[in-house]
């Protein structure tokens, strides 16, 4: 297996091995995080990061990532970049990968739903980009996908049920674990990306895995066929519910979150308001400690940041069943081994 | 003496022994700047740097602080954040701070009078960080205070009456010395942060201090009533005038600064100008050489950036009793040095 | 020879042998890029890159230049640094150069022609800092001159006609070579810097030079005057011409580029727009292969990002004689040997 050169756009598009691959050595770095052994890994090279959108954990975690990796990330804005666009003069995508892949050892990029005219454009440009870069194209969350997102989310659902945070992963642990990923209604109107990928992810490594969304909120057709196809291929059940509280039974992991519906887009704009005032509607679509009793004594995930007293309760986000800082902190380390793998040649 | 951990809010609540220690570690640390015995202190890790106000040294030295202790310190602007406020959905700081301990082996946090809606709420928020974050919480300047300011203002005076600049420090030559801090007019409105901690901290060393400004330009009362209890337990004075002139006999450090009034907060709006049209009411509050030539031989000291030929003439300021340039410069060694006793174990 | 401690703010003010030193270091560095030898120079130091102008290539290639010398480059801008102008209070540029000696060990320096009043104040702007600072200071391109990218473009042109990439400089293989610097017509109003460097460093090197461009588009009378006086120095010719054809004839370099007109300034503002709208009336001049087939079979030479379209045709762009992707690399490699002769103390 080489994943040298390797672009990484949804986990879907990689091998279970890969994924594996990526996993193990995410343990191994966390356990002996400062260790030489991987700060020589991008010695001197530059991870460039490119955000149409700002971001919370995701600049922290590649910036860190690649400074443990004994390089240096760069954080860029697209306003100061000059593109072209479909109304202003300026670079093609094809110049600018062209020239970074001389300058950085790989890009990162972030694009989510507020910055495109359409849902899949953000995933159609990571892909030019990929087109003429020769160095690696890492997605750092876009309209479709967010695959470091779900490397962390496993990763850390995997350590609440086999060794344990910092003890190293056993992928085989989440067989036949039921994953509930649940909307929840929000004062935040958010992309497809992050669900999308867990229930990709999820599928992969055997998990049963159910949908449970009020109508009108269906996600990406061509995913959700996936999904199925992921769970039928490892014998497992995929599931979509419309009740609130069907899908807590018997469930292992919950992860509920607030997604966009598929009226969002509407004459090339993203109606995010609207979003929020339809969401708003549905009070009964939170994850608190009633229903969590409907399930097989359920972990609490979450790729943060977490909208408090919409998505959950703040006694279930910050109860003892909650794993979304040992989820978060994975993004580091899951990301430090797919730029080693990618990027370092290892 | 431990400092590992240990956050730093304002120098007042370090023991004197603390302070000593920092200020030699810095002392070493600019005799031999860039040696690899510092550079190894921050190896691979991440120094988080969250600017709700921007800044110019602030920024410079604590980024190259963190460079030469081989370590790497992230720029972040709170509107990438997504925090909650009072009027938008977000993350809460104790969900914010949890994650950036996972990440980062310190978190510095800069907030000053403009952006907050009454004084204190700065140091507010930034004990909010520090009652959730695992990692120590350093201020980069807040409203109420300016620890690594004050910490290079006496370092920067003890070299000048002591053995010179990077020679050591020789904390025993300020004592029974005089401290001037007095305001100045000017077109900017400052906060009370830096004269606070300057205040402070010069009482802890020993130093007679005299406060003088023009009626309606008190500062916090309880920075105050510190100042004078320090100066009690050292057998100094401490004096508060309001003549132009008066402070400046005897004085052996003269610290012109402007600061803004109390009334610069009404119905929860930081006035800006009307601070400054009032400031500029009182043109003979400023440090020249006339004044300056009622002290004992002072040397000028400023924590820069200096609005020049408001609070101090160009003479004094570029003249040889100056040592704003080795003060700004100081700014760097006891970050240093904070940054490896609080988070490098040293 | 000993270039630590030199300012570049032109080709123009370095000797031949100081540009050749620097022609050379780069070959070295970009045959061996990431040897332990070339990451101590700057170890553990910091370049502070100042951006009036926001950039592509220059932020990314500066950027990691530094991480490369093993060093640290800081990304500021001038919004936050409170610095005095003629309408607001703040910082001078003595104090804010003085401090910065202290903290880095050389300042960039980005200046265009729309950040200033007047064509030639940006130029001031660097010679200000370059009076107060200790510490090298170097363009980052200014409304008049461009020294890296002007040392990028002969070090791509030599590699073209000599050794090839990465093997070496063979500086003497410019001698007699003839360089067409031709205005483009466009949808953005560029600075005279690049190719006013570029007339300069392309006579200094034995080329002869010709620039073509319609007539109102005059450029620097006093860079014209500086490049007829390298090429009687070198033996070679200089020519101006207002035919879009007639400099293609013969040449072996051709360099397409939009510039604005003297007439961009008016009453102390840059008219951008009327800049754009003017130029577009000249559609003839744009490079295109039927024009390249008048040369000696010419390399396509630019300074990026390309307007495509108006400067030049994709097919000339992306053929097969152009080398724009090699020159943006050499930015990287020449700017890694300016900092580390001025800077490192090589």
């Amino acid at each position: 297996m080489d994943l040298y050169g390797r672009d990484l756009l949804t986990t879907q598009e990689w091998s279970k091995p890969e994924l594996e691959a990526v996993l193990d050595l995410a343990a191994k770095m966390k356990r002996d995080r400062f260790s030489d052994k991987y700060a020589s890994i991008l010695r001197y090279k530059t991870f460039l990061m490119f955000f149409y959108n700002p971001s919370v954990r995701t600049r922290q975690s590649f910036e860190a990532a690649a400074t443990e990796l004994g390089g240096h990330a760069q954080f860029l804005e697209p306003k100061a970049m000059r593109l072209r666009t479909a109304t202003t003069a300026g670079e093609t995508v094809e110049d600018a990968a062209k020239v970074m892949s001389r300058y950085g050892a790989g890009l990162g990029i972030r694009m989510l739903e507020d910055k495109v005219a359409a849902y899949g454009q953000g995933d159609d440009l990571l892909r030019e980009y990929a087109r003429w870069a020769d160095i690696p194209i890492i997605s750092m969350a876009h309209d479709k996908y967010h695959p470091c997102q779900g490397l962390a989310d496993v990763m850390g659902w995997d350590e609440w049920f086999g060794k344990g945070p910092g003890r190293g992963v056993d992928p085989g642990v989440l067989q036949h674990k039921k994953l509930l990923v649940t909307w929840g209604h929000g004062a935040l109107a958010r992309s497809w990306c992050s669900v999308q990928e867990a229930s990709l992810i999820g599928s992969r490594f055997g998990m049963d895995v159910t949908l449970a969304y009020p109508e009108g909120y269906d996600l990406d057709a061509a995913v959700i066929s996936w999904t199925q196809q992921n769970c039928s291929e490892t014998g497992r059940t995929f599931t979509i519910t419309h009740d609130v509280r069907e899908g807590y039974d018997a469930a292992h992991v919950v992860y509920s979150r607030h997604w966009m519906s598929p009226q969002a887009y509407q004459a090339g704009k993203f109606l995010k308001q609207q979003e929020i005032d339809r969401a708003l509607e549905y009070p009964q679509w939170i994850c608190d400690a009633e229903k969590m009793n409907l399930t097989a004594d359920a972990i609490f995930t979450h790729p943060m940041p977490v909208d408090r007293g919409h998505e959950v309760t703040d006694e279930v986000a910050s109860g003892p069943r909650s794993c979304i800082y040992d989820v978060a902190e994975n993004r580091l380390h899951v990301q430090k081994a797919v730029m080693a793998l990618t990027m370092g040649g290892l």
